[in-house]
């Protein structure tokens, strides 16, 4: 069978130099991937994984492992359905946090508020924003949600989707987890809360489709439940 | 003699998961710190390297070197400040790329132009700002100058200053460069464009008092041209 894991945390274009970026470090995206390299290497029954990657985020290194590095959303958008496209994946692990917002335009606050004064106009045009700009405004939309074009690319592939909280009460947590999971057509979500992570702890909660969860301690163990409940049916 | 070096990117906080970053991978500061190590090794004549990096850039390993982790500007005008109020730092070479802006606020471009409707109020109090804004404002302020505290802090430094443009005309470059030199009282700038970067090359000028400068062609010849000149005179 086949594998996708997306793991670490797109950026979004500011200028040639600045980026919006998700401060995820890949590490349980990195688990995940060791842990389903092991299960390649134990049983024999994968053939590929393809670990799509932010930037920052580290691939497994392994023959078996094909690393795609990702930038901004629409490229992990692209990249992600024309894999899924090919009707050949058993299994996308979809741990990478996505930009919910993409930059629309940078402009400064008079340009905004019609306020500037045409003499003292600021030009945007160039490939590196002036340092000069007392206000400076960087417009954002939202992004397309990448979750929910997983299941219509490929009916068939056993779905995990990811949701990272900060600091909300466990039962909120599982609710919102097992909301993305309805609505994504998810067969899990791994449900998280910043507020449970730190040091080498790692608290996660793998939320099935009866809306019942596993509950681990660290990346080591949320990387080998994902294996464990996403192979078994396979 | 003691150094300071400060490598990487700054990144400044949007919310918890979300930075904004200088996509500066801090390669050629560790060609620069690494530099450094093979002269104390060679000559004895450094007793400690202070090596300042953006999260995202490895620090050389080496005994001498005491790696420090930056995180925003504020951040880093502290830590060096206090490294360089000891007046024991001879050389220090500024290379990190240092937002010229920092967050002011995070709002949403109906209460920025007063034309939000109450009953609809978006809450942007939490950690975490919500997913589901239509339009997202991050405004953000000029950050203070980093550079131009360093000679007040430590007028006997050695300082290098650094200037990475954009696709602009030699002569922009070296001039802007120079500017930069005289408004911070700089020993040297180091000037580059993106355009002269990429793969194994990186173009970099580094500028004189006199306006002279050299010309190298990798981040290695830079950094031996940085440690030759800065060393000659201490």
């Amino acid at each position: 069978m086949n594998i996708v894991i997306t793991a670490g945390g797109t950026s979004e274009r500011i200028d040639d130099v600045r980026t919006i970026t998700n401060s995820s470090t890949g590490s349980l995206g990195l688990a995940i991937g060791e842990a389903f390299v092991r299960y390649m290497e134990e049983t024999g029954k994968i053939e590929k994984i393809y670990y799509l990657h932010g930037l920052r985020a580290k691939a497994p290194e392994h023959e078996g492992v094909t690393a795609v590095p990702i930038t901004g959303v629409l490229d992990l958008q692209e990249k992600l359905n024309g894999l899924l496209e090919t009707g050949d994946i058993d299994i996308c692990v979809h741990a990478m946090a996505v930009s919910d917002y993409m930059v629309h335009q940078v402009t400064t606050l008079d340009k905004l508020m019609g306020t500037e004064d045409p003499e003292h106009a600021q030009d945007l045009s160039g490939n590196k924003i002036s340092s000069d700009i007392d206000d400076l405004i960087i417009h954002m939309k939202r992004s397309p949600k990448v979750i929910a074009g997983i299941r219509a690319a490929s009916p068939d592939t056993v779905l995990v989707g990811f949701k990272l909280l900060s600091h909300v009460p466990h039962e909120e947590l599982i609710d919102v987890g097992y909301r993305l999971l309805q609505k994504n057509d998810c067969d899990y979500v791994l449900a998280n809360d910043l507020a449970e992570i730190g040091g080498d702890r790692h608290r996660g909660y793998l939320i099935h489709r009866d809306k019942t969860y596993d509950t681990m301690e660290t990346n080591e163990e949320i990387a080998e439940m994902i294996v464990r409940r996403t192979t078994e049916g396979v």
